[in-house]
């Protein structure tokens, strides 16, 4: 449900509840513990809490089993108000300093309280009517949480729970919680080798090892051929770019807190880019071009790099640096309908390809009556978003509308996804940008000879390659598809004796062009084969006496539970096609 | 000739005079002008002058033939010494302020002069007997240079000009100049389409056009092919490391004038880094290795960023940042043989298939008197250069030595190669190093269980993209062997008639995998095939209608004045196989 929904639910107001129970939970378990926020979250609640004695995971059981009495005794929830002199000299005598604090804060005379049994808290709810509307509740974790998320402030101890209206729904939950677990990126990604953080390089700056190298520049490699043939033209261009080249885009004015500090070189001040558009514009403004010309689409797979505190950066998905699977089109305002066009056909033919399935597009519009934020030519708006909203239904492509959901320069069309979490997230985006060809004074020659302003196309049809396979290695739970397995092959010799055929074999695998190896290691074969499943390879061939005297392999797949003995050139006949 | 010879040799004497010869010539046309220094260099000389009237290039003609008519004369050169005092006096007196504070900055107390007719010069020699000796000279061009280099200072006139002792020896050396001057890789560069420096950008900071993307991209899969194959394990690390990284591997000691200033983020120091070693030792130094496990070999087409100033910069010669084709192979010490024997086969492999030919091996060693430079362990030394020298003699390799040529960490081998004027150049490089090992406490587990050392070797084949790909550029001047070239097949269709079959044309080789383009413009068939000479397409495929009838093609190749008209197929099956 979308977060409005959310919020006025009868789950939004039993999770709040559950939150107050937590607290009272808590001082019964230290009853000098000061008390921060508790509210309701995405997927569940949390409470922020100084506690005056050590706590720790394995205290919430305790905690949890105190709550669940308060839930049996179906206590009813009510609503007061209370003076706020009154209530901040109350909070005082309490020594409760956080809940003091966020009264000196507030400006009504009167504060607004939820009381259960003889616990009273500030909170402006809503709540559950009673207690035992929490039908089914689980702490989930233990985390530090700077009080108000500042770092020169106390480190609170926070405590995350969930609740339902239902045992099922709970259970149904932690179940995915569990798979989320198993499917995390960061897990999966060093224990299939796919990349590392490195503490001596930096957090932030994730290293791809050999496997996630070579599943990076399998990506890379399929992308920009499929960009190739649909008539991109690819560059590379430099991460770095001039001061004034970040003052023409309007990148220092309206996105500097993202930017990192500036490089001064020799008598010229320079920038690590944010983005890599105004490197692609530069190089259209470099030459003139006549409206026959375009489109011209240029693509790069280009690093840029974005400011992000420590606490915020997170494997994959929150990195301080990153390569964007990037292009941009520049076209006549006539080219709009087919260009969007062409970029869907790409993002169905990659998503195809990579076998991701649950995705759904979302075509974001300017809101006529936000005229403060969409101020540039309505007409122009009009048009354009009919182009692409005409592209989509030409296509026949099941689309959503949103809004109000487009940036101030143009409207767009974003590829949504639900990662493990349940949580909506955008994989590609295609948006439409009336601006930067302005401030670049961006210039075609039209069929009168005149000029003429081109129209700008973003495109990234993987987003980033870093938040890309942190999505993906969690969608496939790093099961990829054989063309874009780092090793497609692994052969194991039952014993030393067939260490010859077993290289022959190998050799044969090399030849046909496929990523393999062998495990000549000294443990047993049982567990070589369990470590090839755990490493996900599509293939495992284990040859023994009778396999090298028939020339043939006995083949274990991760799909199926049938080990077929093949020859050589079955095997290689059988195998997927790309 | 090296260094030495053509410093003590006949030809650098007779240059010396011809820049004093040029400095009386430059008095005749301007009493008024200021003469600051005029050196013989590497192929030829000049002087820097500060004119009181405008000079140009147009001016040359009249310098030279002042020159000319000295020659002529055969004045002989004479050598005297002046009192400092004096000889000071007399530069003041004639405002010769440059050659004052030459003067002035000089300690002894009787300075050397050279003497020709009536004309004295600040100068320590050697200088030719007479200027008769001068028989063939040529000025060159004009630049601008500040006084000392420094840019604070005032801008001199700079005139170069070369001289030699016969008249063939300087029209060889034109002919050259203008052979080189055709190949320059920043001419070829645009003209081909290969790269551009945009001033939006910035300078030092090269921009890849598409066919540059495209030789880039084939170049680096290339070469990382053949790494694969020699057992090369690729990874992909980030261009920005902590500070504290730096400082074990020494670059912030030894390296920091070369390196980008710091980059602060939240409450950590980085820096871009100026090479990749750091980033592939963090890797090796994450995991436990056997000795069973080494050598361990870590590559990475791996950007690099380096200070330079805005007047050191140059094409692709001299950037600001550049993507190195390195590696680091971690090894036992009795390894080092077979690695360095596994880095120079890949080197032969790599050059051939480019088509390099004149290349040399350098063998760099220590030099066992300069015991300052060379501190460490001796016998590590001796045993490293054994094992080095023994694997270029097993493979039967030419070389040179160059004794106390070796850096302070170890011994290494370059691959060196003269560049189009004639200047030498190392393209790859394979150094040991003793050094960064221990900085970082590099282990391993020996035969015994115990720790051990291993040793590193950096290695480049191709040095660094920028680089490499611009000498390759006056190598080949342009035109690249088929498999590299960016667009392999033009075709130029006869008139719109065959618009038709020249698509299906066009088709077949995009369906065989070739890049290949079709030339529709309207411009004659003669200018369009003279385009694609120009852009030093390999095959050029013409299609008329007796063409379209037949289904065939007239073809024309770079090599050849024939143009046969083939089938599409004997076209396909003929082309060089990669």
């Amino acid at each position: 449900m979308d977060k409005e929904t959310y919020e006025n639910s009868e789950l939004y107001k039993l999770r709040h509840t559950a939150s107050h129970l937590l607290a009272m939970a808590a001082i019964e378990f230290d009853p000098k513990v000061k008390l921060a926020i508790g509210p309701p979250i995405e997927n569940g609640f949390y409470y922020d809490f100084e506690f005056s004695k050590p706590f720790s995971e394995e205290d919430l059981s305790a905690l949890e089993k105190s709550m669940q009495k308060l839930v049996e005794r179906n206590i009813s929830v009510e609503h007061l108000t209370v003076k706020r002199e009154e209530a901040i000299a109350k909070a005082k005598k309490a020594h409760q300093v956080y809940k003091q604090e966020l009264m000196g804060n507030l400006e009504d005379k009167e504060l607004s309280f939820f009381r259960i049994d003889n616990f009273d808290d500030l909170c402006k709810g809503p709540h559950a009517k009673s207690t035992g509307e929490v039908k089914a509740l689980k702490l989930l974790s233990v985390a530090g949480a700077y009080w108000r998320g500042d770092e020169k402030n106390a480190m609170l101890t926070r405590i995350y729970g969930t609740a339902f209206g239902g045992q099922k729904e709970l259970e149904k939950y932690l179940e995915m919680l569990e798979d989320a677990k198993k499917r995390d990126h960061r897990k999966l990604g060093k224990d299939l080798g796919i990349f590392t953080i490195l503490p001596a390089i930096g957090s932030g700056l994730p290293v791809w090892l050999q496997k996630g190298a070579t599943l990076y520049r399998l990506l890379e490699e399929y992308v920009r051929n499929v960009e190739l043939e649909a008539g991109f033209q690819h560059v590379i261009t430099s991460e770095l770019g001039k001061k004034e080249l970040y003052e023409t885009s309007g990148h220092l004015d309206h996105y500097a807190d993202s930017m990192y500090p500036p490089i001064k070189l020799d008598n010229e001040t320079f920038y690590l880019r944010p983005m890599n558009c105004p490197h692609h514009i530069s190089i259209y403004a470099d030459g003139l071009h006549s409206y026959k010309q375009l489109p011209i689409r240029i693509a790069e797979f280009g690093e840029v790099f974005r400011y992000e505190k420590s606490g915020e950066l997170s494997g994959l998905q929150r990195v301080r640096a990153f390569t964007t699977n990037d292009a941009h089109i520049f076209c006549r305002e006539d080219q709009i309908k087919d260009e969007f066009k062409g970029v869907i056909q790409m993002i169905i033919q990659v998503y195809k390809k990579l076998g991701l399935k649950d995705y759904w597009f979302r075509l974001s519009l300017h809101d006529p009556k936000n005229k403060k934020k969409y101020s540039s030519n309505l007409e122009m708006w009009e048009k354009a978003e009919n182009a692409i909203r005409q592209a989509l239904k030409e296509m026949k492509i099941d689309y959503v509308e949103a809004v109000d959901e487009a940036a101030f320069y143009g409207p767009k069309i974003d590829v949504q996804m639900k990662n493990v979490l349940g949580r909506e997230e955008t994989v590609s985006t295609d948006q439409l940008d009336f601006y930067l060809p302005e401030r670049f004074g961006l210039e075609y020659i039209d069929e009168q000879g005149k000029k003429a302003r081109p129209v700008m196309i973003h495109r990234a049809i993987l987003g980033s390659m870093e938040r890309f396979i942190g999505h993906y290695l969690e969608q496939t739970a790093g099961e990829f598809p054989f063309w874009l397995s780092p090793i497609q092959v692994r052969i194991i010799p039952v014993s030393d004796k067939v260490a010859e055929y077993a290289h022959e074999v190998l050799n044969e695998m090399k030849k046909s062009g496929l990523r393999a190896e062998i495990d000549e290691s000294n443990e047993t074969l049982g567990k070589r084969i369990r470590a090839a499943e755990l490493e996900k390879i599509p293939y495992v061939l284990v040859v023994g006496e009778k396999e090298a005297g028939n020339r043939t392999v006995t083949v274990r797949t991760r799909q199926t539970a049938d080990q077929p003995t093949l020859g050589l050139e079955d095997f290689l006949k059988n195998l997927p096609k790309g």
